[in-house]
């Protein structure tokens, strides 16, 4: 199942004849006041409610993806997670270029303990966007570069979770741009940039996807190919990600994991166009704007 | 005013003879089912029903605080936003002393350099507490240190705020422990284990605070004083901290700035307890216990 925000918030099931409005769905949700719990309230019980989803999509006609606005799949996720130069490809090209980072900590040349020794870290919530908002880039006299990256979105609630369980904590998968303004600061400071987290077109869920291992993406600007790989290639995989990640903090439902991106990474400059393909998951459109201080 | 959460989701006004439940409040809040909106839905309230609340408290029996459990004041924080080796002492001995942090980049000794190179970064939402929900601690074999600090909490929506706007966007203050866990990886994992953000015991609202650059406060484990300062000991001061964080990201009403700690930062272990008191704000006791894995 392909499940969609579209619009004025609206869900849709994206099949292959366009997408089905299956907003109705909604009022089934809790209203709440006061204090909204932990968690995407839709994300929660996306599994629970497939059948009746799918029944909603199957009476609802099909609207011409073409013509819709999509937002985040995930609209509240608790923490937006990322996992540092995950592909060797990458850690080699931010070794040989010292202006994609100027972060002078020591990191192993090879092998998991690149990933290990610099930890998970964090992009803010207001950094969300879907791919119908764009980017709007700031600090224009620095790198502002695009990273390519598998998103994987967990479903259910889980601490200390083993690696041969991890895969029961996720949901789905989605396109995930983790954009980055180059320099010095925390990666947490220059990565949640209002717009520099990018989700889309829609959330994919885990049954269609055989092994999110050995998915084929590629990113390109104004036509141009800029990154091109396999998730296979990833230093760190999947199940130790959330396993680790889950030995610091609870993972909740809509946890976002950007799971790191592989050699490639550039510029983008506002005009840019944005065109971002993931083997089975699909792909997606995002322009490129300057931010406007108001 | 000083407004508390406590026990299961009430609202409290906290007065000298004790706090008055004014939970009737929450009354007035929209119902939402989805998306829930960016930002704590009672803080962005807060200015404009101040009144209401103190009609409220006024009607209401004073309960005593000492049997009441506290619970962050701010429950639905957008980012927790931290700002790193805010004070000169602290600066000094983090670089005196290898076991606080092994973190190699070059950070100038002196100066608000020293901060504007590293950045912000971001604590995760889900390591939020109050201070009845005490500290569980991770990681035995490493060093979990106290970081007592004054928080900010940010009343309403702001980008790109100036610095002489900045209190405009500041509804009010509290006391906030930026637990972290020593070692090479990410702020941003290493300060979002859960429960390593400890917000409380209330909100104070910024016009019982003449300045938040003169407070002095004071934290002390098992009786004894590990850390005492000033505010005004500061090298980036609040104003900065909100001009230029927002140049980043959009902030919203319920973001938390810890705004850094001073020197005698320490490590606790479970069975501590922790004496937390800030100058006008009021004081909180936070018990250490040893995260359990189930």
């Amino acid at each position: 199942m392909r499940i969609c925000r579209f619009n004025d918030d609206r869900i849709g099931i994206v099949r292959p004849d366009g997408v089905h409005d299956v907003t109705t769905i909604l009022e089934k949700l809790p209203l709440v006041r006061y204090p909204f719990p932990l968690g995407d309230p839709l994300i929660v019980n996306l599994e629970a409610w497939r059948p009746e989803l799918e029944a909603l999509a199957d009476k609802a006609p099909a609207l011409n993806a073409n013509e819709l606005r999509f937002k985040s799949p995930v609209a509240n996720p608790t923490k937006i997670i990322g996992v540092p130069t995950n592909y060797q490809a990458h850690r080699d090209e931010m070794a040989a270029d010292k202006t994609i980072t100027t972060q002078s900590q020591a990191i192993p040349e090879r092998g998991i303990d690149s990933v290990l020794v610099q930890g998970l870290f964090l992009k803010a919530n207001s950094s969300l966007v879907g791919p119908s908002e764009g980017i709007a880039t700031r600090f224009p006299d620095r790198r502002n570069d695009h990273e390519a990256e598998l998103g994987v979105i967990i479903g259910k609630t889980g601490s200390d979770i083993p690696e041969d369980k991890a895969y029961d904590y996720i949901v789905g998968y989605a396109l995930a741009m983790d954009m980055v303004v180059r320099g010095k600061e925390d990666r947490s400071f220059r990565k949640s940039i209002d717009t520099y987290s990018v989700l889309g077109p829609w959330l994919v869920t885990k049954d269609e996807v055989p092994d999110p291992q050995n998915l084929n993406f590629e990113l390109k600007v104004n036509g141009e190919s800029r990154q091109k790989a396999n998730t296979k290639d990833m230093i760190m995989y999947i199940k130790q990600q959330i396993s680790w990640g889950s030995t610091f903090y609870t993972l909740h439902p809509g946890d976002i994991i950007m799971t790191g991106t592989c050699q490639g990474v550039g510029p983008v400059k506002p005009g840019d166009m944005v065109d971002f393909e993931f083997e089975i998951l699909g792909n997606m459109k995002v322009p490129v704007r300057a931010h406007e201080v108001r």
